[in-house]
């Protein structure tokens, strides 16, 4: 049986504050990026998650951000290559501890927001941050979209990678995603995202707006919690997988 | 070759700001309580003292607290039980993280402040603190002020237990240190502390300001190093502590 | 016409975090008590909250709370006397200039959540509270519960007071709030709360849930808005006012 | 009698933290740049500054910041342009309300780190940051280096500009600051830089390293207060001045 992997970030509140519904999508997708207390989560929210992610057989994995609560990690700030790779580590070594604590494992590492951006297409950065997960430990995986500087030092590296593909956004013809200040570059009919989604899934390949194709493996499917219809479009996607014979299953568990 | 311990708080800056000077007290304690990010210390800090502890043969703990870094963990914040047992989970692994990537290890777990205070004097805390770190690593060690709840908690558990005393305070008939808003509490002269704590390691008791004893193990001495003089006061332990044939050396590495 | 002030808590977010839906709010209340951005609130939530209550004539008074995030101000932080004055006038010095640069004016105070508890009944606090406002303008008026500690040393200053009663919550013999921790100490049913506050509005007196009154003068109503069923709450109570002819306005528009 | 102004920024710990000596410095310095707890600072550290600087007749102002407390407001943060306002206001706003609590009261404002640099460069910023300032007081003076962009804009404003000169830094042949990167950026001798500050003050031009001069008013010396040397530098430079028969005084108090 064919299996696919669909993850979602998590844990995205602080405190009294909420983001997403983490219950729900814990029924649909089969791998949470937890964050990590910089840019969202706090030490209770994250030990929450991890009890109901072991619960439910989903896998959890690191999704460490800048140090930037109110701007919610989406904004750039200068480290040193030093300061940065204490920044993944700290967050990678904190969530790995939740996870344990709860009798779960921590399974893979993505980064969030603009230390996410900095890291896909900044080759420096991309090896800072492989060097981190590696340090720690070279059983975790590296999670990141499909095509960017990121998986190509990745995948030269002795680190396991996950392929993912993007369900509600639209992708340029050099297969980046295109910039939510244009127009089409979110996706928010739940039919259109699981359509785009089974198309690349099926085919193998990242299909650009223009129809352009690029030939990649795809492991998961990243879906978002955060918008007022995420739950619903999440669902579409895996419903669309689930009806031509995707099981949807943790890609650690899995590989 | 008798072996004794000394032990500092260290990392207790925070970005620019800098508490005690780390690599003059690094010369003189055998083991640093490293600050977690939440009532001092940062990433950037903790990997430089990793990294420094590492250099010198000092063993490295974790030294949680409160989230609080402008009262510097210093006041009570109410926590539920499933939230404390979270803050000291968290710590713990961004602590032990950082030791790891410096190519050092975590040995050790301290709580800091007003956090301290609560697992020193309550039954319920205590056993949520040991949880905390049994459920992360057994092998970790529990670092205490000998003949608190906390130390009694500690003994009766599966966890190895370091008994602490306090080289710049002095303790009252029932061996709790004497409180710092009443005369006396805080000894500010080296050659008295020092004297002070050689008593007690060579008597192998704690001895309040009465002169009343406990008989007690002493694992190590804890030295200060945010005051003026603390340099001073903390060599002056480490040197009449040599004085009598101590070697100073981490509890982890002799035990 | 009789009038009377519906007031509510508004501007709870943090950065992409959001508490409440403060623009449903602010067509039902007619004064907003806005966080200051130490539990909750930030510089952009204020000016947009400042920006919208000007445009619909909704008062703005400042919320100060502890600088507590994570625990949203609900739990004490000790202070020194000169800390809290700090505290409040900070968070109060703020709150007026957004309201300045928004064209709006701040025209109250009121203390949130455990400082809120803190000067409700402590006579120390109350004083340094009740200074921190007058040191800054006496103009301000302060908004309290009516018959706290805080309340009485506010009558006997030469501030103006708002009395306030709350509109979902049950009342002990000796006019306190009920422990929330007891069962009925909360009022969920929208029906319930609007009669509860009509009776004690046209009564001009608190009720307890025994039915043993206090004669007092009742200048607002608090209605929540952080509960699911906030808003259909806070609008049956605006109807029932209405419905026995009370004009809804801003206490400081009216005094 | 000829005045001048010395300027240092101030109040810039946090907590337990410390950064520079302000009693030192209160007492070399006419006006103090007051941190608004943002990049640092904390309400009882503004309290207490402006308690002393009212007490020796030191001027204080509004240094507002970046929210980066761990990056001390050093590296730039994107801002809408509302957002940037709000920040500039909230911070003025609270700073204006700790001078005012102590008996003293906010003379000007300028931005700190990386906030100043956007000011200080880009003309849309430099224009919110003024507007920011003239809704809340336009009695407030606005500081900035001269010959900047906010300095050209500020004096085209109905504001009045503090016009200032660095007295530890080498200028560039366009009369900017010369990049911290580069050799001789900073200058380490009192000496030096108290012949620096004398003559560009005493001829009434901002000097560059090549000898370049550019005529323009100045009216305040920038010393800083945060290096190993930095009260030795600072009072050499008021000592030159003074030896000059320059009177230092308040430039809000003098014109």
């Amino acid at each position: 049986m064919k299996t696919i992997d669909i993850n979602s970030d998590m844990g995205e509140g602080f405190g009294s504050y909420t983001i997403g519904d983490d219950l729900e999508m814990l029924s649909i997708a089969s791998t949470a990026n937890m964050a990590c207390g910089f840019h969202a989560g706090d030490p209770l929210i994250m030990a929450t998650l991890c009890a109901a992610a072991k619960e439910r057989n989903v896998a959890v994995g690191a999704h460490p951000g800048y140090p930037d609560l109110v701007g919610f990690g989406r904004r750039h700030m200068d480290m040193s290559a030093k300061e940065l790779e204490a920044y993944f580590v700290y967050q990678i070594g904190a969530a790995d501890a939740m996870a344990k604590a709860a009798g779960h494992r921590l399974t893979h590492v993505k980064a969030h927001g603009a230390m996410g951006h900095l890291v896909a297409d900044d080759e420096d950065a991309a090896e800072i941050f492989i060097n981190a997960i590696r340090k720690l430990n070279p059983e975790l995986i590296l999670s990141t979209m499909a095509a960017t500087t990121l998986w190509r030092v990745g995948m030269q590296s002795d680190l396991r990678v996950i392929s993912e593909i993007y369900a509600d956004r639209a992708y340029t013809d050099d297969f980046k995603l295109k910039s939510r200040k244009l127009p089409g570059a979110v996706i928010h009919d739940p039919e259109q995202s699981a359509k785009h989604v089974l198309a690349m899934v099926t085919e193998g390949c990242i299909i650009a707006e223009s129809g352009k194709r690029l030939n990649v493996a795809i492991d998961t499917v990243c879906v978002h919690g955060d918008s007022p219809n995420a739950i619903g479009m999440a669902s579409a996607v895996r419903t669309a997988l689930e009806g031509v014979g995707y099981k949807i299953a943790p890609y650690a568990a899995t590989h």
